[in-house]
């Protein structure tokens, strides 16, 4: 496999993006999170999703030079409008908008709408935290086309649910935010698609079959099977409360064209009107310390903390680089031909 | 089993509370509270919990005439001192302040300390539907005598956190708010008790024992066994979110007396600053109506949406009464006698 550096990656991403119409700073902007996201050890939400990007752009889902604007605002609030523009571009332009709205109104609370696949919800939380706020974020994959989504309700036997996914980021000491960060279905999509592709078989609890049976079967989700939301009722109304709070605020659900749009609700808190930032960062970060320090169980090695594996991760890979499997490298060389672009790395 | 009415079971709650020096405005939201629990068929968190509150009251940890204050202000937040009094009465105060500031700032968030049980979460979220806003709660049971909790973190095996328990409820058309509403336990304390009373096993799942196995013995609990979070590591981390949002934020870790403090943050978003509220109900309506109707899978009836079973639960029993066991009512009678009181029932 090859091995690249995520500032390689970023600027081969860049260099497609600048190619298929986008401008510098946002291709920067896409570039630079995905690569992150590969870095933390998120493949699935890094550069292997490039070549899907420039189809959307050639499709005309996605345009890839917009910008998202604001559509309504308060001192507290905004409706931004992503123009259907990178989901990425759209997500952080409404999560730096909430955090300066925070910053001066202590809470804030940003809705978008028009928008395409935003990647790692986690990426926002942790601009939040970064500037020692709390960030919130719920995202409802809905269209108006009929497109039923993936997932079905707990109890149910047919998709009726995106995958939904939500994250949450609290800072902590310097280099420890505790972030919460993923898909309100048991799995992504991604994974049964790497199961079938291996031949492997699924977790139990994974997906349901066409008649609504227990499956680890992989083929049966593509053959009109669902994904399961996680955790039973309890994950499934959390899905359900990301469909209405990301898709339904947004209102992503009235547009003609049919577009699957990833509604998403950004909420920022400001640390500070509760509890001096510095108190709250010693206190959480000694609260962690504590649940890091629990004895282990049967079958496990440590107690991770929410976000901690990326966190390893993202240091592991700092060092080693990257390793791209072959397959997705060759899309990225294909796509990159395509638009007549030699790739730097 | 005897047979009681929400506002019999009110009824001798106020009495109750009255007699243990609690003023009758603070004993009617708190009685009222408990039996509309009863009503919705939280029995676990109904009227049963009435002579644990007074001998809490006789032992000091709660103060039966305490009212709540504001601590800190802006016009979007505001950290709230329970002043150990209602922990109901705390959340409901939070709550209502939280609500008035959403109506004019749009967006509100309210944290409250030194706080007692505050019951059932979702009643709180309610409260803000009722008005047309969204309503979020999440409370982190945390104490600054070192007691651990009784939940264990995603691979471990010790007690490190609370059941801490989160809410969330979005407005739909008249009658049919859908509610979030539930611990981020796999069960609730309360259910492990009763098991063990019945002498029935425990779902897989639910604990570990001593040494960190999976049990299905709830006496395993008692014996330094630990709850598990809900739906693995996912669970987990909204449990920790729970814990420093809401124990953390408000400052709930730092008393130095040692008590139990149900330490909860109160957001409120007004609807209209995104969507005009008429649309948003019919909306939302609409959606939850097409998750309704997917077809159920084989062993259940039908798809129930969050908040339908205590919504049919709570209709069935204003008209059949609510079922109180007998031992829970010769302990109000007992309480009841105590305090000098006859209960009106």
């Amino acid at each position: 496999m090859p091995l690249f550096s995520a500032s390689q990656l970023e600027n081969m991403g860049r260099a497609i993006f600048r190619a298929a119409g986008t401008p510098e700073d946002l291709a920067e902007r896409v570039a630079r999170s995905l690569a992150l996201n590969n870095q933390m050890g998120h493949d699935s939400h890094g550069v292997i999703r490039i070549p899907g990007y420039v189809q959307e752009i050639e499709n005309g889902s996605m345009v890839a030079a917009a910008r998202p604007a604001i559509v309504q605002e308060t001192a507290t609030t905004a409706l931004v409008n992503g123009n259907w523009g990178f989901g990425l571009v759209s997500a952080q332009y409404a999560t730096e908008l909430a955090i300066e709205k925070a910053r001066s109104a202590q809470v804030a609370a940003v809705s978008i709408n028009r928008c395409n696949h935003i990647g790692r919800v986690g990426g926002y939380t942790e601009m939040a935290a970064a500037e020692g706020m709390v960030g919130l974020v719920m995202c409802g994959i809905v269209s108006s086309n009929g497109s039923p989504g993936v997932v079905a309700p707990f109890g149910g036997s047919e998709r009726a649910l995106g995958t939904n996914p939500i994250s949450i980021a609290v800072p902590a000491l310097e280099g420890e935010p505790v972030v919460l960060d993923y898909a309100t279905s048991v799995a992504a999509e991604g994974k049964v698609r790497v199961a079938r592709a291996k031949n492997e078989p699924l977790p139990p609890g994974t997906i349901l079959d066409s008649d609504g049976n227990p499956s680890t079967d992989a083929n049966d989700f593509y053959n009109d099977g669902v994904l399961l939301p996680f955790g039973g009722h309890k994950g499934y109304a959390l899905s359900v409360m990301a469909d209405l709070l990301g898709g339904f605020l947004s209102s992503s659900d009235i547009f003609p064209n049919g577009l699957e749009s990833f509604g998403t609700l950004v909420i920022v808190l400001n640390v500070s009107a509760f509890r001096p930032l510095s108190d709250f960062r010693t206190a959480v970060s000694g609260r962690l310390k504590k649940i890091k320090a629990v004895k282990p169980a049967p079958g496990f090695a440590e107690v991770m903390l929410p976000g901690e594996p990326e966190r390893r991760m993202s240091a592991r890979r700092k060092v080693d680089g990257i390793n791209l499997p072959e397959d997705t490298f060759i899309k990225l060389k294909d796509t990159a031909a395509k638009l007549g672009v030699t790739l730097p790395a």
